[in-house]
């Protein structure tokens, strides 16, 4: 006899034929392309000699001092390989409303912060805790590849407002207007941008935060190269709209601890109550070890590990840029190149398969939205001089 | 002027009246409760002398020598730091496709396995990769807790099939049968069972994998115990029916690293590309520092540790079994008890806070399908004359 569920519900009686699911996938996971960098890469492992493999969105560097994993003992952290709070260790939480603070007048509490697997964690929080099936998010373009694949996750749909030529705020604020619709729900930004090495102009960015509030918009703002920005200034999103702004920040970025899949989120403390429902289904809690070395570098040797790591990001930056005869990155650890001039009819793909023939690997421009002659490269993932020797290899091909 | 995108969409026009979509959030995310525990674990918190947190899902024991942080060294490990290729780590790869091979006669290479933000991570990346919104998943219940809003987190609806009470594999197949609809995609199913320690015979297994099998259902299955059988034997689901299961094993329950969100998907090979695809979006890749600990627990540290455990954990389960009145574990690391005959008018939430009036807590029931008056108590939470004192006090309030 079987037990029956306390809820009866309505049903189709069970059917004779088979199920038709397996083995077929949800249509929006099954219709994402798998790793655009998967071919390509195999042909470079294959190359002998140096390899420049700037394609990926990472530093060479070795994280702080104090803040590696061998320096986490068991007898100091007795429990440190168990379960933290889903929403953080609270001493994590501490150290971050402590970082927060000093960077903004608006208030923060342990309430307003959850720790998360990366700044990915973050924003797979933000967007499970928001999005009903066929909502769009509009993503200023070009924009961090992950992002639209995480809109999709959660049958979000993804509409790129390209802001490559813009020239002021008033245009800015037209294209995202131009793209509004009855089920548009957010916008996301991403600044110091990935991939284009842009700081977003103040004006921007309270424009942005005026059109979210009049049209009753979540901002969405992911700032995890905070500490990396050469010219102009850093504006926090959340200072300009705090009630509706949520803000994803990394350590993977900001103090070489990518593999640590550590992040957060701040936010009004309402949001990031729902936001902690998704997380706790999508990863429980963040690695408890990794938040222990998120509090160690922020008492300190985080902060001036990316001061020395500005300064030699910003002088490659720089001396890249020069090569390629671009402007230099104002902030982030890439540059985003037009190379249309130097497609022949094989288009972008012809142009990457002569990068890697040269043992260079560089990221496509459509990762990054509607970008069919761009390509990214991050000239923080190797040592600088290998950097600049990948550099030459892609200046050379676009005939400098 | 506005860069648009390259594929134009259609759209309506742009609303006059503000968007409805600040401050709410999705509906399925809204309406999930938040931690059940946390008023109660606030009243524990106040309480002075010993306090028995019997409600947590971990162990009490730091993992094995040799495995845990301070044990990985940079200096052995150059780039420990950064990110592992979402995949996993190669290293990893190949120890989890020996141990699996180990375990069953079924072909096992690197491209059936992806590593995961530990079970949780596994089984996000299952329900991402399956479900449509709408669409049904049947759990057997009791549950694991998070399976229910992971599949409400990708806008399914979870489907309990109790079996509690069932005594034979006709019945439990009838009770799944019962609750096909056109919309089931997949049968979730967790042994040796977390809440009730139970371990499910080998028939039931059969039963359930041909069922799967005429229906076209995934089969999901959660065996993050497997090391964990006191009585009887562990059957793979993946030996059943290779071509439609889908297995999360993990390190956190096996070898005490619950706290490094380390665990790892087998199944068939297209169908982990699809996960793949979702796990890139929900945490992008696992701990890199938690998969190297994880390599060195399958190279044989890991194997004699749990061995270790599990005769402890067998021991204290007997012994809180027989306090209680209730048949000794057969696996897993809890007991579900029903405390019926011991509800006053206020129903289960008067008896745990009797339960935490005497400085106990004990996780309710509903969190594990429709059981309004079971309480769940983990005996590997805390030192085994911790875990035996809590169950005193339980055994106190049921009268015994």
């Amino acid at each position: 006899m079987a037990v029956h569920a306390s809820q009866p519900r309505e049903r189709t009686p069970p059917p004779t034929a088979p199920m038709p699911r397996h083995p077929t996938y949800a249509p929006s996971v099954a219709s994402m392309s798998g790793s655009v960098y998967s071919t390509l890469a195999s042909k470079l492992a294959r190359l002998e000699g140096e390899v420049y493999p700037l394609h990926v969105g990472d530093t060479w560097m070795e994280p702080p001092e104090g803040c590696r994993m061998e320096e986490l003992r068991t007898a100091q952290y007795p429990g440190m390989h168990r379960y933290s709070p889903v929403e953080g260790h609270p001493a994590l939480l501490d150290r971050i409303v402590e970082h927060v603070r000093a960077r903004m007048a608006v208030p923060t509490e342990r309430a307003h912060v959850l720790v998360t697997t990366g700044a990915t964690g973050a924003l797979g929080a933000m967007l499970g805790a928001l999005l009903t099936p066929g909502e769009e998010v509009l993503l200023l373009a070009p924009y961090w590849p992950l992002i639209s694949g995480i809109v999709r996750s959660f049958h979000g749909v993804p509409v790129p407002v390209p802001f490559l030529g813009l020239d002021s705020a008033e245009e800015l604020v037209e294209a995202v207007r131009a793209r509004l619709t009855e089920r548009t729900v957010a916008l996301y930004l991403n600044t110091p941008n990935n991939p284009t090495g842009r700081v977003l102009p103040r004006e921007w960015m309270e424009a942005l935060a005026a059109l979210a509030r009049r049209e009753g918009l979540w901002l969405l703002s992911d700032e995890v190269y905070e500490h990396y920005v050469y010219t102009g200034e850093h504006v926090y999103a959340r200072t300009l709209a705090p009630e509706r702004t949520l803000s994803a920040w990394s350590f993977s970025k900001a103090y070489g601890m990518a593999g640590n899949r550590c992040g957060w989120v701040v936010g009004p403390a309402e949001a990031v109550e729902q936001l902690r429902k998704v997380s706790t289904h999508a990863f429980y809690s963040a690695p408890t070890a990794s938040q222990l070395a998120g509090v160690r570098a922020l008492q300190g040797p985080g902060l001036e590990w990316a001061a020395a790591a500005a300064a030699q990001y910003a002088d490659t930056g720089r001396k890249v840029a020069a090569l390629l005869g671009v402007p230099p990155p104002q902030g982030s650890t890439f540059l985003f190149v037009d190379v249309a001039r130097h497609l022949d009819e094989r288009g972008l793909s012809g142009f990457l398969e002569r990068c890697v023939e040269n043992h260079l690997l560089v990221a496509p421009g459509p990762s990054f939205g509607p970008f069919p002659h761009h390509v990214r490269l991050c000239f923080t993932c190797s040592p600088p001089d290998v950097v600049l020797r990948g550099a030459q290899v892609l200046a050379r091909l676009m005939g400098r």
